[in-house]
């Protein structure tokens, strides 16, 4: 289905950098975490891309999404060690050089005094034309440059970082959610009265997510939309094609 | 860093298919499962990328994916309802119809008998030239074509599956994996020493994954390479090579 049309659209990409997510070390969170910033904030999150610590990848990725989406917050990579590679891949990207910014080598001086060693300067640097993200809770800033956000991989500090992209955002339309539980019926039950309800309403996203296990099982019917109006009729509207085709005991629920 | 190189190196991407991923409602977790399924199996995870439930977008992300990898794993859109078209996209991407499997509609048939609505139907549907991927869990089987696994979404069904991926992959050499620990000091006194270790190994990937909380803060430093005995000097040496740069405490754990 996609995302719901319908008002203002605007797209994001998210790319996840690091070797650690791909070799199934790491559990990465921060896919979630994104999506559902900016789904409040009005953003759609169109596509992800998971890519390893190697700079032609990282490049590459990095144009095709930033060319293609409005907005691409980067994940990962922005250390001081030898494998951060982000901040080179993104001023090589953006054709620009990097330098080392003086408020973040400021605030390292301050920190490190004469431990400041050159490891931990690689993340003072910045591309050129660049600007600072905040980071409230440890360490170096992140940066943006162009449509481009380049966040910490280390989900605490991304959330944190998050909080300083979102007032940069144009907003579109807010997404809204709702969410139909239907308990002792199969998907394939529910297909063809759900199916007729998507096509009455080509704006809105509907989707089946069907659960089972503790000898409960049956699906979350979540609908999508823009329109606060028509996706609360729209809620009415399933539970009664869900009954006439024989499946009871639609219920509204809490959305996830 | 990327993957080790050195031996013989297979690779595979994922794809995972689903507007539920991107819109933040379900956390994913079957990347990770994959990853470490196909490291156990000797194949490298080179790259994954999430899409919504669109038809162009799965295509397109598919062919990009198997043109460029010796394997793809997909996970979703697989079900009964109108939102699952990954079969219709599979087919779509190898230029081939889709057929109702006789082994899958008979599966169905005697499941469901006269229950066996058009939306349960669309589950036989199988791309021709296509071959099955058992379900152990629950529900249809999956399928392959070419170079592509279809598996399904729900990550108790997807692990099942991926038990009959493994045997029809083409092994490379099995990474193997060490982790040295240091708690108490930070990755910036660590990058030097990690370097220059890494610079001396270079079929090996070492990358630093730092943690905080707990009043505990320092760095996994992960080594990773296809051969057992270079992979266990390189964890003496670089714990030799801290020292050497004043970062003690360095010790092999078990990597997880």
């Amino acid at each position: 289905m996609g995302s719901p049309t319908g008002g203002d659209v605007v797209t994001a990409a998210v790319l996840i950098i690091g070797d650690e997510i791909l070799s199934g070390r790491t559990q990465d969170t921060n896919l979630r975490d994104i999506a559902r910033y900016l789904g409040v904030h009005g953003v759609d999150l169109a596509e992800a891309r998971t890519v390893p610590d190697v700079m032609e990848e990282i490049i590459a990725a990095l144009n095709a999404l930033r060319d293609r989406y409005d907005y691409v917050i980067t994940t990962g990579g922005i250390g001081p060690t030898h494998d951060d590679i982000t901040a080179d891949a993104v001023a090589a990207a953006f054709g620009v050089e990097l330098y080392e910014h003086p408020e973040i080598l400021g605030m390292m001086t301050a920190r490190w005094g004469d431990q400041l060693n050159a490891a931990r300067r690689r993340m003072a640097r910045v591309p050129v034309g660049g600007d600072l993200v905040k980071n409230p809770v440890q360490g170096p800033p992140g940066f943006t440059i162009g449509n481009v956000f380049v966040l910490a991989g280390v989900p605490q500090i991304m959330r944190g970082m998050l909080e300083d992209v979102g007032p940069r955002l144009r907003s579109g339309a807010v997404v809204l959610t709702k969410t139909v539980r239907v308990e002792g019926s199969g998907e394939g039950a529910m297909a063809a009265p759900l199916e007729a309800v998507a096509k009455a309403h080509p704006t809105m996203s509907l989707g089946s997510y069907p659960f089972f296990g503790d000898g409960i099982y049956g699906s979350n019917l979540v609908l999508r939309g823009r329109d606060p109006e028509e996706l609360a009729a729209t809620v009415i509207e399933l539970i009664a094609a869900l009954e006439a085709a024989g499946v009871s005991g639609g219920r509204e629920v809490e959305s996830v």
